[in-house]
């Protein structure tokens, strides 16, 4: 039963919505509202810029031949016979011995050839000494020099940015030809879709994809129009999409629904509307139910239907790669082995770290199920169709637009670190991937900062670890002291350690990452106490971060979590402590003197945390 | 005399303006207007996602155990007890042997421990044949797998993209707290300058700066408003910006100015309005003459007025590097040698080619006079105060933010390129450095193509010049024979070359810059002919294209020009031959198969250009 029976390639896709963009017509814009827009003509000047020689310095248009002899000791001194700001017309002629006062901007006058700067002049009622000599032409900015009139200054084509907008004001542009803006109709499709905003029913969840989808129009400066979240019905769709029609859209875009089958219904509905499929499946990981069809608008001219895979990820990347977009990369590495999708080009999203030794590229391994794999991501990179295998190599990252890296903080995830940045106000990445995680990123020169706290064998926190690990060339920073324990509701029958004991396999426990301290905690405790993890209920479900431990307690999904004491209380939950533990601050040695860096240590020192704080906090306590 | 007595550093500027704006407050947003907004506040997931396990493919939820043994020739007949859909309850519960149809994102039901993909299996009638086992969890997304209730999903202060305001649908949220947008008043002062679309008059200049910042505060999301051009008077400016401050705008930005006069009358300014100078005169290149202030505002709180230099390149640079925006960079090769400013840290515009062993970054030296400075910039490099000279090393390039590497077509300028780019819709990025300037960039490496026109000794084109300048790795592409000559205003008595030899000193010439192959055919006709430069009146002015001459001629600037004969037809101008020439591509070979290049070529061979084709037009004629 194969539903996609011919793929088209990426290529095919790209070309037809190519040259559908390209018959949209232009509209004229203000200056004002030209920002970001396609321009639609070739710009050539009409003039020339500056329209006029002038002085590029405040002082004293000269015929520079009487400034030769002049310097700090032996001034020049010449008769000033006149003034010229800018804006002024400069109807002086300057004769040799002569000199005009002039501002900068205001035209030179007719005998000058050069600008004396008015930090080499000293004025002196009618006459200025020169102290400096000047050579011809010397700063004067000539007619034409910076455009000239016939130049070709922006191509079509352009999309505008400020620096570009500079120069059609300079040549006295007030109005341009740019790229009609798209309009774009979005549809979501699906019988489990809630808008936002509304509240959840069950089994059902909220869209996602209309969401997605109008802000990258949006950020494309094209114009949108929600119609509604439609049910999986024919009658529906055909309905809607005629509405859409009807109101003189150039593309409908469906997307929304999950199935293999919605691509099929958004084929029918083209058929129906007198319309004609153009792709049905496409070569590309995520997002192979795609489909490409167009249908006759009200005045004959077609407007493009296009059917988008449900799973966000697959839906959003699908539309980037369609309609293109900026495309910045990096080159970055990849340290691990990866299993490409076979016969598909496949978009991979990645999360870029940036390291002593060049960036380093992490697949994210959520699927395209998830929306976080786009989220967390910095971009992609493209794994080509006959490509099976990453490993260990260099690879170049598609970059999405506004990425930002700041401090990268890895390792174990604690509300402390939170609090730091934003009273500090630091702006950083964290990356959660427990203490363990932490310690390797920085091992290997990635991460700038990881918050661990690893009990080693001797009860002493964090130190074995390093040396363990054969770290190198970073320093262990004070942290702070938490306590660690049991997160239990308090509407169960437990008050102490023993209470937990007695009932351990009686209740659903939530736990924590493998290679978070945490986890190594409980771990150490069961075996301590000769606990069978597998009578555990919830051992193998795993929260990323101490919060959503809280939260599944607190909502009732997990009877008992493990956590820091601080998110007990956060979230009103009792609170069965098993010890004390350090949490403190690895940090490569190279990023110490690191504006941001010093920033966390001394914001760490001074702020308030829920924590109890050693004397030697944001002390250096081991250099590895 | 100073005006600048103790300047600022770029780090106080900075730190002035950030506590500034973390000062704004915040305001909600719908979701579908959030994108690019700055998020203020940490957003918690308050549910799962998804809230409930569900099928991740189309298929049958079944019992894994059941389907171990099943493959292709043994398929397991599992009884199909139900169906359910995306949104359906899964009020089933399922038992050994037993199998429900299931749709992707529909709820996995009791029982059920995995998914089996509907292209493993093949219905009849009330029974499914299993032809594939799978393992436990297979094709299923766990409840809270991408976010779990009580994670950090986006911390306060980052730039929503698509992706991020994904996350927010995801979660259910409809509304988000994003900071306020910034209003910002635009004022220009100085008597020299015209509004854009307006007549210019004499010694008058265009506006550029309220352009360039309005559409930098546009990018940057925050609004503006206009309050026209202020002449130079201290009372006009304190009665406009006091208007500014009425309608409570949060920021007031003065540009236009070229004068460092003005930057006083600024300063002048916020004093009598009870203001307070916090920076006058900062160490950056260009932009000393920045002015930073606050003034109360109507409830008390201060409002931040900006006086910004007035040169176009000054103004944009100050305001980029105070507000800071993405800071996106590439590594290249500086190959040249540049002294710095002293004392300043400098913001040196550069262009940045893409070549065979990475970027390679010139300066563009036109000066901060010059809009085209940053109109024709990929981005900046910055100077250290302490750096004297930059010199043949690597350099960070600050990119600007839409960049876009396109074919780098340098070299020789002419309209049949222009004519090739726009109908074979190739994005490029054109240097007009001369036939010369082309040819050594392709043998560096670092353009792709390079149109050169390049006449030899021996009369034959651009070969020789190969060989000379021993170009490597690249292949010449036949183009087209242009007709090279004398461009001559229609109402001057001259018809022929005699007319033009016998009067050569008594009209005024433009020519082309040094290295253009026009220049050089120029130069030998001068030589052959042994006519003395020096008697040419504006031998020494040079337009950098064949447009500019014909536009130089078509306006009066000059009489004589030297050009194509295509550029005299454009502008309806007399056309002295000099002689035929071969215009050719110059063409990196590794670059033979790029897809933009093979379009251009393609282009080449196929479309009507106003030059004549020889019969091997679009073959490579030479390889070196």
């Amino acid at each position: 039963m194969k539903r996609f029976l011919k793929l088209s390639t990426i290529e095919e896709g790209k070309e037809i919505i190519k040259k559908f963009l390209e018959k949209i017509g232009w509209e004229e814009v203000d200056l004002f509202e030209s920002v970001n827009r396609v321009l639609a003509e070739d710009v050539v000047a009409e003039m020339d810029v500056p329209p006029f020689d002038r002085a590029l310095m405040d002082g004293y248009a000269v015929r520079s031949e009487d400034t030769y002899l002049a310097d700090e000791d032996n001034p020049v001194i010449l008769k000033v016979v006149g003034s010229i700001r800018a804006g002024d017309s400069p109807n002086i002629e300057v004769k040799s011995g002569e000199a005009v006062e002039i501002a900068t901007g205001a035209p030179i006058p007719k005998g000058c050839d050069a600008v004396v700067m008015v930090e080499y002049t000293e004025r002196d009622g009618d006459s200025v000494k020169i102290y400096q000599g000047v050579a011809p032409h010397e700063n004067i900015q000539y007619c034409g020099s910076d455009i000239m009139a016939g130049e070709l200054v922006l191509r079509r084509g352009t999309l505008l940015s400020p620096r570009d907008i500079g120069a059609l004001a300079a040549i006295g542009r007030r109005r341009v030809k740019v790229k009609r803006r798209l309009r774009v109709a979005l549809i979501s499709t699906g019988d489990e879709l809630i808008d936002p905003g509304k509240p959840l029913e069950d089994y059902k969840i909220y869209d996602v994809n209309t969401y997605t989808l109008a802000a990258s129009i949006r950020e494309r400066g094209w114009d949108f129009k929600f119609y509604g979240i439609v049910r999986d019905r024919e009658e529906d769709l055909i309905r809607t999409v005629k509405r859409t029609i009807e109101d003189n859209n150039d593309i409908v875009i469906l997307s929304g629904g999950t199935s293999a089958g919605r691509g099929d219904l958004t084929a029918k509905v083209i058929e129906k509307l007198g319309g004609e499929i153009h792709i049905h499946g496409m070569k590309i990981k995520p997002g192979k139910p795609t489909v490409i069809g167009t249908v006759p608008g009200r005045d004959g001219t077609p407007k493009l239907i296009l059917g988008l895979p449900g799973y966000p990820t697959s839906c959003l990347t699908v539309f980037n790669v369609l309609f293109g977009g900026e495309e910045r990369s990096i080159r970055g590495h990849f340290p691990l082995r990866y299993m490409s999708a076979k016969g598909r080009v496949e978009y991979l999203p990645v999360s870029v770290v940036r390291g002593s030794e060049g960036y380093t590229v992490y697949p994210i391994l959520k699927g395209s199920g998830a929306i976080t794999s786009l989220t967390y991501s910095d971009g992609y990179v493209v794994i080509e169709e006959s490509k099976e295998i990453l490993e260990d190599e260099p690879v170049e990252v598609c970059l999405f637009g506004n990425i930002k890296f700041g401090l990268s903080i890895v390792g174990s995830h604690c509300i402390g670190v939170d609090i730091i940045l934003r009273e500090g106000n630091i702006y950083a990445k964290t990356i959660n991937v427990g203490s363990i995680g932490g310690l390797l990123s920085i091992k290997r020169g990635e991460g700038d900062i990881a918050g661990i706290h690893l009990l080693g064998e001797n009860g002493e926190y964090n130190i074995p670890f390093l040396e363990r690990y054969n770290v190198k060339d970073a320093v262990l920073v004070r942290g702070y002291i938490r306590r660690q324990g049991f997160i239990v509701r308090r509407d169960l029958p437990l008050e102490t350690l023993e209470d937990i004991l007695e009932n351990i396999d009686k209740y659903k426990f939530i736990n924590r990452n493998k290679g978070s301290g945490t986890r190594i905690l409980f771990d150490k405790f069961l075996k301590e106490r000769g606990i069978d993890r597998s009578k555990i209920k919830g051992y193998n479900i795993e929260a990323k971060t101490h919060s959503a431990v809280g939260m599944a307690v607190a909502t009732g999904r997990a009877d008992i979590g493990v956590g820091i004491e601080t998110v007990a209380k956060q979230y009103n939950l009792r609170f069965i402590p098993i010890g004390e533990e350090h949490y403190d601050f690895l940090i490569r040695s190279e990023k110490l003197e690191d504006e941001d860096v010093m920033r966390f240590i001394e914001t760490l020192k001074r702020v308030d945390l829920p924590f109890k704080k050693p004397s030697n906090c944001g002390e250096v306590i081991y250099k590895c």
